[in-house]
């Protein structure tokens, strides 16, 4: 019994759909753009605006100022008529994020935990930052359309943490059916890593770079590669560890600075940072220690450098706070590997890289459900019907 | 004064240009179905097909057999309509092809040259091998519409070999320009690693494979890769080239097989070989040499694989007509050393797939100016006078 009236329904919807389109990413159009954008008559083109209007997906903007003669209304598309969450679990720390549909911070908190933390408490700590940040934002849980968690470990493309060397108890974590008892939206999982240059891409310092490799120095280093415009996760989502290869000398080598003379009885967590902070002054012990923790990660970078070729390389990640005593060291340390050298820049985001990564892929799971969703209005209309 | 006149023409040549989109790359079309994928009126058709047989692009195919009735006409892209040429310059062989416009090789040829080879001779013998291949296929040189050149060496975008260890005097070679004074049609040049990849990932054992590395395992290693479905090439045209780290192990790694105990005597470039043929009836010191070779190629494979995490490796270059003795070793070498093991397959093209991958590059060159071109069918019409 669907018959004609079904059709029109459906017509209708994709006819909203195709003004959505037109809106999303564009500044505000008038009525006479979005006729020419859609295809639709005016008359229809009109119809479609006063339903996005009251779906909440469309406001009136007000006229151009200056315009002459009766200004043409123009609509624009709602950044602020969904929201998404991002996540960034760590060794020593949970942030979370909530932004608009533009990736916007409408509100971000984080709070301490600690390699030695059990999974059931980092996970409580995950369930604490995203109540902060709901309660602060003042954001209902039905408005938040999707989430993308960022974690250390390998994350395969069905977003199952399959390994992990810093974080003991974490391999195996079900990420996505611990906040499916929150939340019924999406969420996805994503390696850290990999989620802070895709932010350094969208949002930072590699902004219209197609090719780029994303390092992150920290106690545990790791990277993340932007091939010819996307994020490259691999055929089993492993892609970036070439840290693992002995021959790289990733592993063990956070020791150099942990062991630097002279700092001794400091927490190991906090070594480095003192470390940094000498070398800064000049200490000769702390700068041999950087020295050898560069020359290790140099090798690693330049694995990743003559296999990919990339024009920037990003150095992000805890120690990238200490940059200005880094970079240089690891220009001369990579120049002798490299065969042509690839400009190397700190990143932008810093500490929000990865919370920011991951609400651009939400972002664009929204997207995707717009462009491409049997019937996404629907299903952005009852978020918590999404699967 | 175009006018009126200059229009209509235009109108026609991109008439003719919808018929000849619609048939590359299809099997044979009736009129009906030409009309309906151009969007062409019935009568238009007609004449644009009468026009692209005229200009030799098209011919009439025979009705399906056992067609009932007055069957109707079919059309099908002349893919001898024109040819390409691909090169192969190695350390010790030249090798050349011309392929129709479908990659099938119309006429092969080589010749052997060696490291020591002057810049000249070796520059003589490509001439010896085209002018062999041209005159066992009957081509006319204005019927070869492109020429690629895979080459040793890193290549840039610009088609210039910058840097080449394997052979003292070829760095700086203009290879453009050089078969520029036969060729009037644009040349092509790249690594030869990157033109094996793109064959195995056409032609070969990579068909509908996205992320692929191919491995050249040879007296001087090699590598390329796909990355979702596209040929990577690096922002510099340097991407594969992790064998020059030192900690990789590739540059010297020949040396086991080459200085293995009992084939003293032998010329270098026979000795692999030989090696190989002992090990394959288990001689203990090539079997010790083949293992040593297989440890240093799989630290660099390794890499490759932790790096971008592909679904499939193909083994190629002139060892791997040792494949059985490489397999299973470089298998076992490489099993504690990656996260994931990625499929690994032996090249089916052999030593054809440098010309295949060449012949392949050509014809995406052709398509493009098909595609693309401001007058393809003019452009194409006299080939020598495309740039």
């Amino acid at each position: 019994m669907e018959g004609v009236g079904g059709d029109l329904q459906r017509l209708r919807q994709l006819n909203s759909l195709a003004g959505l389109h037109a809106l999303r990413g564009s500044p505000p159009l008038t009525l006479a753009e979005l006729a020419r954008r859609t295809g639709l008559s005016r008359a229809s083109t009109n119809e479609v605006m006063a339903d996005l209007m009251d779906r909440g997906w469309v406001a009136e903007v007000p006229p151009a100022p200056g315009a002459m003669g009766r200004p043409a209304r123009r609509y624009r598309f709602r950044s602020d008529a969904g929201y998404v969450l991002g996540l960034d679990i760590g060794v020593d720390k949970v942030r979370a994020a909530i932004t608009d549909l533009n990736g916007e911070v409408i509100a971000g908190g984080r709070t301490a935990v600690g390699a030695e933390t059990p999974r059931q408490e980092r996970l409580d700590a995950v369930d604490r930052a995203i109540a902060a940040c709901l309660a602060m934002s003042n954001v209902p849980v039905a408005d938040i359309w999707a989430i993308t968690v960022g974690t250390v470990g390998v994350v395969d493309l069905e977003g199952r943490v399959t390994t992990v060397y810093a974080i003991a108890d974490w391999a195996g974590v079900d990420l996505a059916g611990h906040l499916g008892r929150t939340f019924g939206q999406p969420v996805l999982v994503a390696n850290d890593s990999k989620l802070a240059a895709l932010a350094e891409q969208r949002l930072g310092v590699a902004r219209e770079v197609r090719d780029l490799v994303y390092l992150h120095a920290g106690r545990r280093p790791g990277a993340a590669m932007i091939v010819d415009g996307k994020l490259h996760r691999g055929f089993s989502g492993a892609s970036g560890e070439v840290g693992l290869l002995d021959a790289v000398r990733w592993i063990h080598m956070a020791e150099h600075l942990e062991r630097c003379p002279g700092f001794a009885g400091h927490p190991p967590d906090q070594i480095a940072g003192l470390v940094f902070e000498a070398a800064r002054v000049g200490d000769p012990a702390a700068l041999d220690a950087v020295g050898r923790y560069v020359a290790d990660l140099a090798i690693g970078a330049a694995a990743l450098i003559l296999t990919l070729d990339p024009e920037l390389v990003v150095l992000g990640g805890g120690f990238s706070r200490s940059g200005d005593v880094l970079l240089q060291p690891l220009r001369r340390a990579l120049e002798p590997l490299c065969l042509r050298m690839p400009e190397i820049r700190l990143s932008s985001l810093g500490e929000d890289s990865v919370v920011l990564g991951a609400a651009c892929l939400a972002i664009d799971h929204v997207n995707r459900l717009l462009l491409s969703a049997d019937d996404p209005l629907l299903a952005l209309a009852a978020p918590g019907a999404v699967t």
